[in-house]
């Protein structure tokens, strides 16, 4: 393979912004830091704050918790009219570039992170080279550092590039907690956009591939089970208590038990979940934070429909109440032909890719398929694309990282079709 | 009845205490505002920091939690001197009065508070009444703030009274875990003793109520189990995960499902669960913190057996590790016939005390019991009283409170008993 | 110990009995051995059928069941007549004997045998002795063949001494599934009875010990659980089935885990659960036969109420319907204590009585305490006595048996028992 | 569509069959009556009995079992001297017709029928029209009732036509149970075989079409587990009881729970459960009679693995022993795409038939994968051809029932194919 460099620049950036791992809608340090390169560029609007997103934001941390992560930035640096503008978590910002007649081209990319403790053994290059997460427990593993990064690099290349018509670059918050794709396409930000473009770094695909259109994406609907009992001292009067994290241990076990399905595939995620105070106080309340997925809404709905029943009757059988709220949701989408061919054709030609993959299913969830759906119903064209990094780690682990080369295909992949659409259209 | 009244200093250190909840070794407001008390009276010693504690201590709280706790009772007026002796978390005080020659009577009051969220109703007294806990997510939820002032109450009657020997007044931290009492007793601080009294308020006995002694202790062990799988993207990689989660529900699910024993009362608890960090990752890690108790430490050791097949049982069923460490402990003890009736008879001539019941069991644990032991096993004698009160809500419930005349009650009845204890000596 | 040995009519027919263990419902050899006994004794009445039984039998097995447990009788020697009477599963029988003016006492004895496979080593006698069961899969496991023939000998005692006044000996049916009792008692059998004798052997007491009066039995109630899914095809289809075997799962884990209760023991079991069909097919049936317990009714009902929930709630978590049918119940009761005391004083001087406890705590459920409180609301005066004997195994074990020279002992203490009661009422 | 009859002698025997459905290694009566048709055609070779059956036969249902499931068949009519030769249930049978020169084509049809009680109202044909199951309890129930008489049908087409070659008509028992399929493969019957075809009626396709070549089985392994604890008297002694039954709960809540796979589809099945003898008894044993499946025999190795594992750590919790035994087992195998096209060529000129479908995955499993494989391992081909008919339950069900009119397609089309093969071969 040829050999592919990353301009110290972008590898600088993305450095950077893995040092600084934000979990979803308390992106406060990067976004302001993004902010930063984009008033040094050349572009002619710049929008952040709640103007880029909808009335219906979900799963917004409590506002201890969003102060913390604003005050955490403003210490690293982020200025305070920025962190102002943004307010109580309305993070992301998208840039946007006038070049004449010519096409609504559209690239998104995430830029949350995970609740999720780095690696810090020598065998993990982010520990060795000395840009771990600098705040503990949190991490960049899902490369949405490489995403951000390849974002910024792509707009440079429109920049300095022949590009006529409108290009847009959305740097979108709270993938992870498949919130804010909703939240900006609710805003109106890509209802104009004629080609809509979303990557993934990684996903399994090794440095060199690259998938010019993946499908196939797991619907998805993340919620939240409440339960609440009664409390009572745990020696003395035991059947005073109405044990809530019975219910939930109850509710844990038969959820992973929902039956398979035979029409597609399914999943079930008890992700994070907690109840009780102390070891002598009968527990009076316990929480479940989970998931449910299909290939098809109809598979996530399916399965969402069994869920309710378990939550319900687990909090029945401990005398419990329970409470589910529905956080986030993602519908499936697809990638369409025509643009996927002509992501085919640029990677083809594109330095460092050695194969190109049509087609592939995601087997998780993206909320970029809110912004595809939206683009689509109105006549617009959408595709997500794959480009391939060696992860040592799966991703959501401990030990993702990428291969910092991928990020220059990256680049020069997304850049190039953004000039063939435009010159497409030209013709 | 006639009418008993608290006189106010003591009620306003009841209520002050109320006021500064602090849990399980981290009662330094509580500790350094009792020594100042102590400071202002005649007493011969003081002693208090790693001197009044075995080598032992369990359960202690990681050093993030003390310095927060340290700091919020430095904030709240306790002398920088006071707590720099009192170190990490080596909380509670001895005060010793000698009074020439007579027996060694030594009073144990405990000082700890609860993780629990206070009522704040106006029927709630504390709450009507303005001293309502500051600390949210804490209360005095046990009554231990009128222990540690009954504690005080006496000491004012030994001083002033006729009393002939030596008198210990002990205040202990951390009862509600199960740590301090085993901890106060390897210092050695009750070695000499010739009789010893705890005394606990409310127990579902009614203001006017006193048990002269109380019996059938519940042993008790308390752990925690923690859980380490697996982590994987739930939606892409589910197979790649081994879910603590699940294993830590199947847990839960059959701790609790221990066969009764027709031997007598046994329990079991998960009272603090958790695990996991976001819905869409497949639990990595989980931890229960539990119990278990018997009416006889045979019980007790019968579900810790049962308990810890469940626990690795569980485990393995989702190829999880489980490592069980066990944090408190306390035995069964009983109240010494001598001294029983000795409170049987005081009591009958106690104003406000309407009716003496000679025995009740605890249903609950105590870890006096290892005070108690420690006294027996020397020779010594000991008794556990109860002091009746009508408390609203129950033990360990948010509107758990009691009537403060009964503070008074609690007074007069232990410092007739030590009264009584060094008179019947000089006979 | 005295030699006390059995008389060889009475070890055969113990023996014979042995070898065609019955179970409850289905005594029709049992009861027509027991009619021929009695047939050939100088018996005034001899009543049996439905004219010895309450309209509402409960727990009755099916037609098939009982028409096969008649016909292993009618082979096994049991002439049509008497089964023809006894008809429908109507066993037991009641034998009257007239002696003049006197007191009316009533011993019941119960006749009905476990569904437990007996053990066939060497060292169990039964094996060994060859007189092990010969129906595969039941067993006289608690001793009920030896009651039936303690009350037997009893009646000989009274045909032969002074008795004066009336007699009535109950051979009663189906005490395992608590349904006899109920039955008899409600045909107004006892209703003139002015001493009622129940007795059991064993329970943990060794040879030689006698319990004047048991208190403290556990109030029970039995009950079917009936869950109701969709079935499906187990590949094919998964997602069509509403399985009712994990219901019926969920339902167990959870109904051992119902909160133990600080006033006083209880029990719950799943004794025997069932469902489904095939390896291949999602089940759509499912049941679970238990029962739960209480140190008294009100206990009882907290762990009925409790265990409806968590049927309920555990049909709700996979769509299923439960459908939970009361099948036996049997109330708390005492011992009187003046019939106590004559028991004591008799067995005091009894040949092989070596220690007389006054009380114990049966720690199990018994449907006599139906006959008892039914005697006792009409003024009479009840006793429940424990004959001691050294069993291999315990109740309800493959390897129970009983020392047969305690059946000896059992004959002659209840015999002078009743011969004092009219003794005492002639003075 | 064109009218389809079925002629009336098919439709007879159909519904003779469907009266008698005969479980997995029972199909006594079915293989006799077979016989009696096979005998009264011009067959050159009739096999039956051990010659037909490896060594290693797996999952035969006890000699009980058998016993009385012969005697039914003897009540029915079948010749003593059949069922000496079929002896201890090795069922099935296999005709061979020898038309000279020309290639070996093997049918094979499954015979046996389930334990699934047949819907009896109006609306269920065989019940309205008189032929519904006469034993209770059993039910052909996935149409093998059908497959048998297109065999039959195929026969008579063969030996009425030009057919030059040796046919083979193999009429497997246990499929159900996969365990017929392996044991015929062993006994090297389909060894000399260069075409194979196998078939299935319904499948969720309706009347008038056909799948040219199911693909995809799912692997699958059967197992039966037992869990050995020890019993003990419910009330009194449960402290004394390893729970079984328990065990099994936890064990069937947790292999529903085996995490989804990424790779492809999988299955769990607690299918038929049981437990424990009387309520009043701390079961002793238990079992479960299971399933797993995986698209691929990987995937299947998957669930196998965690399925061992989750019953291991179930019955270590309760203290229970228990063994794992694997019954039943099919691999993968895919339909030749060169018979495929013949089949395809055949049904689209075959009446009744108005549409093809070239490939579907069968979603579930089936043991013809055994003789497929042992064909094509000596090259031949095979292929499992797909006969719709609109069904008004689903299979497994107990309303499934099939459109007779679509067993004279299924005849019309495989003795086309037959006859297609044998022309082929000649040209």
């Amino acid at each position: 393979m040829p050999e592919t460099n990353l301009a110290d620049t972008y590898r600088d950036l993305r450095r950077e912004l893995h040092r600084h791992p934000e979990p979803a809608w308390c992106e406060f340090y990067t976004t302001a830091r993004l902010i930063d390169e984009l008033e040094q560029r050349e572009v002619d609007e710049l929008r952040y704050g709640p103007e880029i997103h909808g009335d219906a934001r979900r799963n917004i941390p409590d506002t201890a918790t969003l102060s913390e992560w604003r005050e955490r930035a403003r210490e690293a640096g982020a200025p305070d009219a920025v962190l102002d503008h943004i307010g109580e978590g309305y993070t992301g910002v998208v840039a946007v570039v006038n070049r004449g007649e010519g096409p609504t081209v559209a690239l998104r990319v995430d830029i949350d992170a995970l609740p999720i403790t780095e690696a810090d053994g020598d065998d993990h290059h982010p520990a060795a080279a000395g840009f771990r997460s600098t705040t503990e427990g949190y991490m960049h593993a899902c490369g949405h550092d490489a995403h951000a990064t390849i974002g910024l690099g792509v707009l440079d290349r429109v920049l300095d590039g022949e590009f006529a018509g409108t290009f847009k670059l959305i740097f979108q918050p709270a993938e992870e907690t498949i919130a804010g794709g909703q939240s900006i396409a609710e805003s109106g930000v890509v209802d104009d956009v004629d080609s809509f473009l979303a990557l993934h770094i990684g996903l399994d695909h090794p440095s060199g591939e690259v998938v010019a259109g993946i499908d196939e994406f797991l619907a998805v609907r993340q919620f939240e089970a409440t339960f609440e009992g009664e409390s009572a001292h745990a020696g003395a009067r035991p059947e005073d208590g109405d044990n809530a994290v019975q219910a939930m241990a109850a509710a844990v076990q038969n959820l992973y038990g929902i039956p398979r399905n035979s029409a597609g595939g399914t999943r079930v995620n008890a992700g994070r979940v907690g109840g009780g105070t102390a070891s002598n106080i009968v527990p009076e309340e316990a929480f479940i934070d989970g998931e449910v997925r299909g290939e098809t809404t109809h598979l996530m709905e399916y399965m969402w429909k069994r869920a309710e029943r378990v939550l319900s009757g687990a909090a029945t059988m401990h005398s419990c109440e329970v409470d589910i709220e529905r956080l986030g949701d993602a519908p499936s989408a697809h990638s369409d032909a025509v643009l996927v061919d002509i992501v085919d054709r640029v990677a083809r030609r594109t330095a460092g890719v050695e194969s190109v993959v049509d087609h592939d299913s995601l087997g998780g969830s993206e909320d970029a398929t809110y912004l595809m759906q939206r683009v689509q119903q109105r006549g617009g064209l959408a595709a997500y694309v794959g480009v391939g990094t060696n992860h040592p780690g799966g991703h959501h682990t401990p030990t993702f990282d990428v291969d910092e080369r991928d990020i220059a295909v990256g680049i020069d992949l997304i850049a190039g079709v953004v000039a063939d659409l435009a010159a497409d259209e030209s013709e």
